[in-house]
């Protein structure tokens, strides 16, 4: 028998202060990443050689939202398909799928979510190659998989995710720019988003407590995006869920049309994210349809000024590639939730009845 | 020129009655489905000789809900890959993915939605295999793809789907069916499913008033399913946005625990469908956090007495094939949608700011 290892006892710290921390500290992580490039090369070249008809994604909470975009990346640099698989229908009701050609990415901040290290048991026995992308690459996970790959994020002790979820995004575009015989481009852009991200911090946290003064009675949100932006949407109504128990559900531009807008009224306001791409102009519709609904409007993203009559705007530098976009986009939203915890009297670092590693079935 | 055609008078309702007559009208609606079993059977027999690598579902709204039915149909039926696919990747973004190996199943009730009409026209000329499953074979969307399969649901007259939702959970079970080589045993199934949602209407709609009674202050839900009920979760949580303006979010039973959970309190309750197959367990764990969480919890399905300290219980008959069930389990969100909606003094045929053609990008 050997001695339980000695759990460190945190450094006292007010509300929220590590959830603060954390997403300033994501420029630092995005880099350190970036040092592991070659890794990414290599498992980038066995995916190639492997040739997937289909790249399977899963994860959970702000794993499963970085799947999302992982679809885009992979569909958009390589053009794979890749899709967010279930994990049921393989591990509840063991379907025989043909996996010989396939590629599974799993995602897990602590590479110990149970239902995801046994996906990827079975869809390696089934003749998947399989990759783990996670915190802690000597987990279960990493163990389980033919490959792991470290987010290298730093601890993370906040319960709710930030960096190691941008990192999740750095890790999906390093792999499908490495698949597609750009990875160094990759590299270099996410070197870029690691400045900007550090450089737009500030005003951003500047600006964030008055939104979150006009919220703090808030209980229901949508937060829109559409295309490589559904990934932030998803993200961030997860961290508003969280953190600040608003009821925020994410919706693509389009969804929001198809029923949801009827709900809309004064008291249940509207998040959108809005980036310079293809998909700009059905969020800016999108954006439309929620005042008409006599529902406000908080425009984030790189095209935040392209949101006619928002209420307010948290505008974030445009990234050098606009598949890295994303790992921009999502900062407002992090930092709106710490600061609309703080005035709502929640603890951002410990979110009721959650805990950092999630054992649920 | 030719006249417009004239648009008959709807005969006078009261709010709430077209939807009401439409969810009663689904056994019925089912069997004119099933006049068609031949068309489903020679189609389902063009796909095996596809021999897809992957099955694209594409839909919004509803017609995406039924999507998430079909990736457990194909899955568990003929064990093929079937995935929602992203719309905006390549109507938005022009991936260059290669569809020659991909059959595209297209939902939508009136066949007019834009860009699903404009995806399937993309992925034919790619060279995928394209059917259309639609209440409007004669549409744009059947005259897009290969193959316009009829959902033979009637005329649907109010704005939120019903039984055209229950016709696509057919049609999808049908095509799978017919595709593992067991199209006449689905049939002879959704017959007895028909059959069994005749007995189960009555009894359902005199339960549903005392639960809206209870429900009628409440602004936000969850709407908890796991593996082929996640279908119904999503789809019950629409019709309860849509109709009764309630904040409700479908959620897997897994998802709850990785965040959502940390929302709920006693002013926020949780909808679960509980059906005896291989999830059941997952959603008896959700519902028993969901109650240490405070909040209450209401059993729907056909193993709803597996939930413990449910306030309310709305059973339904277990169908032939554990596949079929989701026909049956989302019966009592429709009826309780309708009783809400009447308990809150809006007009479920007729929601806020929805039109019946969603033409929305």
């Amino acid at each position: 028998m050997t001695p339980a290892a000695a759990v460190p006892e945190p450094e006292p710290h007010g509300p929220g202060e590590l959830f603060r921390a954390e997403v300033r500290e994501q420029p630092e992580a995005l880099l350190r990443l970036l040092e592991h490039e070659a890794d990414f090369a290599s498992v980038s070249r066995a995916l190639v050689d492997r040739a997937p008809s289909i790249v399977r994604l899963v994860g959970h909470g702000s794993s499963d939202a970085a799947a999302s975009y992982g679809v885009y990346a992979l569909g958009l640099l390589p053009a794979w398909t890749a899709m967010r698989d279930s994990i049921s229908l393989s591990v509840y009701y063991d379907a025989k799928l043909d996996l010989s050609e396939s590629v599974v990415v799993a995602l897990s901040q602590s590479g110990e979510t149970p239902d995801v290290v046994e996906y990827v048991a079975r869809a390696r026995s089934r003749g998947a190659l399989t990759v783990a992308v996670t915190n802690a690459p000597e987990s279960e996970l990493g163990r389980a998989a033919d490959a792991a790959l470290p987010l290298s994020a730093g601890p993370e002790r906040a319960v709710a995710a930030t960096k190691t979820y941008v990192n999740q995004l750095a890790a999906l575009a390093l792999l499908a720019g490495g698949a597609a015989g750009r990875g160094g481009e990759l590299a270099d852009g996410l070197r870029r988003v690691a400045e900007l991200l550090a450089g737009a911090l500030d005003p951003l946290e500047r600006a964030v407590p008055a939104v979150a003064m006009a919220f703090a009675f808030v209980g229901r949100m949508y937060v829109i995006g559409r295309g490589i932006e559904f990934a932030t949407a998803r993200e961030v109504a997860l961290k508003l869920t969280e953190t600040c128990r608003v009821a925020a559900e994410p919706l693509t531009a389009t969804d929001l049309a198809h029923g949801p807008v009827a709900a809309l009224d004064a008291l249940f306001p509207v998040w959108t994210i809005a980036s310079r791409d293809e998909s700009l102009p059905a969020v800016v519709d999108a954006a439309a349809r929620v005042r008409e609904a006599g529902a406000s409007v908080v425009a984030s993203g790189n095209a935040a000024d392209a949101i006619e009559g928002a209420a307010f705007a948290l505008p974030v530098p445009e990234a050098p590639h606009s598949i890295l976009a994303p790992l921009l986009s999502v900062v407002p939203g992090q930092l709106f939730a710490a600061a609309l915890a703080q005035a709502k009297g929640f603890d951002a670092d410990y979110p009721a009845g959650l805990s950092k590693v999630t054992r649920a079935r």
